[in-house]
């Protein structure tokens, strides 16, 4: 599905990094296919040569185990290997994988199945990067250029106010009863103690915060962390990413390029400082990663359910109508009150995949949900997102909570 | 006491900032004396006039609701007032507050008296933040000067290998229980779900921290968090804050100038990467903060007895002998696994008083115990200090902590 | 020619932007149509409308008189207009002005003639700066492509030692005389007084260079000016941008790929800081303008002979035998001591136009000659080119001078 | 004098360093005596002991070949050795210079001599340089403190136009003729070929540049130099340093604390680019630093008078009345066009002297004349002095020039 996601691009839009924190599209082509020869076909595929020995220098993300690599921000400096390159590495690897898994007998299979699992569902983290990356690319050329031209708005009519939901405290299970794939950050399993809460039973949306902006919002510090507050004015920050003001008509800027705003639909491309701010001037808070959860897990969310990436990308859209928790999973990723950090006794997995995801649990917060980027299939109620509180690039907004 | 500390500085010692996070001496003078007059005197005392209209904006650190502020970073540069005009306006402030005391009536006491008290629990903060920020200065120079001469280091024999104390899970009270002074940040008092676990029984020394220094544990990326690695690479980390390397043989520059290093005694100016770092060698891990408070209150540590600041400043110290939990207090703060969050129903005061330390719950970690140089009656089991996981410049350590 | 230029070129390398300094190369083709576009078509071809109206903000490079334009650093973050785009932009242009040349009156002709042959003179320039700014991306790129596969090396033999000609002082007359085009930088003609001099009769080459390297004189700050010693160390410069030393053999990076450091070929791709360090440690100086001028001037250099880019781009060549002054044009720009300064009475055309290099004169020196990657055609005697002491993405090397 | 000059400053004032080009007082003071301690004690007093080797580290400002040094942006973080100490080295070097002029034989002292009369100039340049130091230092400060509150204002009557005087051109000798004291950047006298010009008699005036910060002048792209328009617009320039508007008042900081604006006066403290942009403002242009010499040659300003440092530091003040070219020396430098060069044939003198002024020749501008800050005695005709294009701390204005 990843190359039908950049079917829409040029060739010159696959090779731009806007900031940093993005990748050009082709990068994310080329690192997932690396992530297969390296994780898989080069320890287990008998024979396997690599396709070009340079390219572990280049496509390795940041596995520390694996050797060097090229440094983040200068990827898109890279006009070589070309896309078409690309593909016949991403090509060359598949046809590999394929043979594998027709040849390799058992003994060997039980190790490499678990490890193309990992890839598959690394692969669909990235093809939700893929898509905030273009978007973000896209946004920063003046011309604010479209990613696909026939994405239709359908705008909705205005929410009604949300409804807090009481949920019970007490002891609860958090974290991935080892039913199917999970990342290892969502183990072990373990016990909270959990105080009443309440949940609005829908996210909030992109009405609701105008009303912070219009509010003087981004002007009053009282309302800020101290570090979000820093950031607001060393970044200029007056509005979401991506919201753009002639006077007092709003525009937003979508994958199906500038649209005006729509009241009803959720707010996106928060940061984490935003999220927190309008939760403090809305009288509420964030809800912990655990009261999510719970609140998750109780609700049946499973399969997961929502408006989710299904090859088409979309926007996210106005909550449906129905009682009960709406909008848990796919529109935006819900940014919680909880710092990422290991559960007790997490342990990562041994050598390099165990970079995965442990050593990043430092200066982040976790979101839950999955967002209208996500593949569906991803998504489900213990998965742990992480992101640093001042990244705006995902496709991230908030549900309040409150204390019973 | 707080002039006393100041004593064997010279003039010129009190002016300078060695880097933003750090404040000259004499600004530590003038802005305890500024939160009294802000606070208490300039709302409270009938007919006061403050002592000169332009100290609210020199010498406000950070609170945005009285108003603008001098930049933090450039500190250093006000050679004006002088110490001696700082000295003036405490003296004019304690005045103005002794008749205060001696005048007001009941009703206003008792406005009065809950903030001349965290007035005095913030000049002991700032009084721990004096020597540390005066050692950094004093660090930064080549002739690397004592503060003082007359501090006689005490080389300790080895330390006998720390022994891992078990501690019990369940249901634990974590925070202030209401009896004496405390922050807000250390209620509402509220019920944590622990596993067992265990701990060990004393601080980290130096000479088990070489070792990770020889083993080469600051080129060795698989055993930090991905932002610590980063942090040693682009600062050049290769040993803790205040070691000096001539071949094999190490210094450390303390309050009384360089010495050698002392194995027996705790290692300190570490980072929390660092800290987290070495409890990964050596196959063990950080506390949490709750496991560390509940271990502490059980092992009834109250009143908290220690390694403290008694006038004189003092410098880390071996263990004593003895069972049990040793150095839980004093000697340096512990870096704990625990996010720097708001306990749950959290509420910051009113007013400006208020940003005191709600604002700053995003981006720290916490640390437990206090060091050689917190005011004896600053600390206390539920004290929860807490920095970026990059400062080093605080008198800083750790105790190992292990599943049980 | 200029589209000639990119046929060797990816879809890719037409987007990136390795440095603030360079542009990609679709943008060099759109500025050059946009400069004929708002300079000529704009206010002289009646009824005109310009290709696309958002352009004029995107391709401006620095015009002020003309309005706003897109920050030059993020010229590589623009994956649209593509190069299709850009190149339906330039027939566009192209059909425009052949249309007005054919059809507009005399009186607009005579109008319209001086900016048109300003516009191919700016084209020119430009396609020098594609071509730097090709290799300089390329180079970028580990796996060092090369821009042709097909440029064959030439490994001369050593060349003789440079013999040092005496030249004549006096009064000598610098700047243009009136006959052909000229930039406004080159007038107006002014006499200057000389002391007799002596120049080198042929470029440095990279035998010399290296020997320079070798004992040491990227680690001598005795050699350097004292920005240039800070450059060295700030920037880690070891030898020449594009010099690559596998232990003791080096190695340089071309149009056509890495190759085997020639030591007859001219070192090329030095600062102004380097350029001045070779010659103090060969006890010798760099010439000033006037004396590179004079010189040339007697020696008849008209038309400018040398080793040109003739469509196809080369690398600078073995100076050919033969007596007097060779290689004063082509091969390479030769860094003089000459700060980048107006003539005396210097006045810049009115308008826009007049941005062109009256308001570059600061802190930038002057080369003289011409270089391999130069039109021929666009070479003269009285030509002042200029770059900050620091660039060296240019193909820039020196002639030594001395005394008499 | 330069202890007479730090007589009215406080401890404190002594350790501070506003910004990396300015130096602490008492560093001003310390590296003067190393100077001499350095250059003539060590080499040339029979069995001398340096007063503390660690000195040589902290005190050398720039001279590689006497080894490694303290970095320039770091001054202001040494508060030790304190200002008694320096004091004391001062007074320790002053007596071992008296024993040795006491005691040295002939030879030596043929050796000595000039050595000590180079330092003797070198401390009066950093007589200017303490002021010019203290002056920024002290308006850092929000409080505005003033260096000397005896220092009194004298508005003067707004000046006459100023006349435009013409020149003569032809061939001129310029450079030092070889009597008295010079720097060896103002040899080898030389000719140079001038054209007739024109010069203002007096300096502009603050009345003058009133009218071009009026006029928009720091809004209007047209008038700056391209590197000047870019320094306006990232350090926000909309005025000289120095100068406050409270609406349409303004006011100026001088060494005597904030004054009103006094229009007669000479503008000062101006970079290059504001010189350079107000001569465009009003159609004339910077002379070049030859055209001044002249000029200053032929009224026959020798010896230098004018409105200079007498011990007591002033401020510019209005032009005398009377014919002919004022104001040539004292009050403010004078800007020129001139990019600061080597002369013809200058050779700097051998070993870590000749590190004076020759490896500074790049990326400044010169300016002639001497200001109010200028040791009477100092100034001359062909005095050299030079400063990078955007500097605006030095008391420098201008006097227009055109051509005849």
């Amino acid at each position: 599905m990843s190359t039908q996601l950049v079917a829409p691009l040029t060739a010159e839009d696959m090779v731009i990094q806007a900031m940093p924190d993005v990748s050009p599209p082709k990068w994310h082509l080329a690192h997932t296919a690396w992530f297969f020869e390296t994780f898989v076909l080069a320890p287990q595929a008998p024979g396997y040569r690599v396709f070009d020995p340079r390219f572990g220098f280049l496509f390795n993300s940041y596995y520390n185990q694996i050797g060097t690599f090229h440094a983040r921000a200068r990827r898109g400096l890279l006009s070589r290997p070309t896309t078409a390159e690309v593909l016949a590495y991403r090509a060359h690897v598949d046809r590999h994988l394929l043979a594998l898994l027709d040849e390799a007998p058992p003994a060997v299979l039980a190790n490499v199945l678990p490890l193309i699992e990992l890839g598959l569902h690394h692969e669909q983290q990235h093809q939700e990067l893929l898509l905030m990356d273009v978007k973000y690319n896209l946004h920063c050329n003046p011309l604010f250029p479209a990613y696909r031209d026939d994405l239709v708005a359908h705008p909705a009519a205005a929410s009604d106010p949300a409804e807090f939901l009481r949920q019970a405290g007490g002891v609860v299970a958090i974290g991935h009863d080892g039913e199917g794939f999970a990342f290892d950050n969502e183990s072990p399993r373990h016990r909270v103690l959990l105080d009443p809460y309440r949940l609005a039973d829908r996210l909030v949306t992109c009405g609701e915060y105008l009303k912070f902006v219009q509010a003087g919002g981004y002007r009053t510090p009282e309302l800020w962390l101290s570090d979000g507050w820093a950031t607001v004015q060393a970044q200029g920050w007056q509005a979401p990413l991506y919201w753009h003001a002639d006077g007092d008509v709003w525009q937003v800027f979508t994958l199906g390029g500038l649209r005006p705003l729509d009241p009803a639909t959720p707010v996106s491309h928060l940061s984490f400082y935003e999220a927190d701010a309008f939760a403090r001037f809305a009288g509420r808070r964030l809800p912990t990663e655990f009261e999510w959860e719970a609140a998750a897990v109780r609700a049946g969310a499973d399969p997961a359910i929502g408006n989710f990436l299904d090859g088409a990308p979309v926007e996210p859209t106005a909550p449906p109508t129905g009682a009960g928790l709406r909008q848990l999973f796919g529109d935006v990723w819900e940014w919680t009150a909880s710092a990422y950090l290991p559960y007790p006794r997490y342990r990562p997995a041994a050598g390099a995949v165990g970079e995965y995801n442990g050593k990043f649990m430092s200066g982040q917060m976790v979101l839950r949900g999955g967002s209208c980027l996500t593949p569906r299939g991803h998504a489900r109620a213990t998965y742990r997102n992480f992101f640093p509180p001042d990244a705006r690039w995902a496709c991230a907004g908030l549900r309040l909570a409150d204390d019973a």
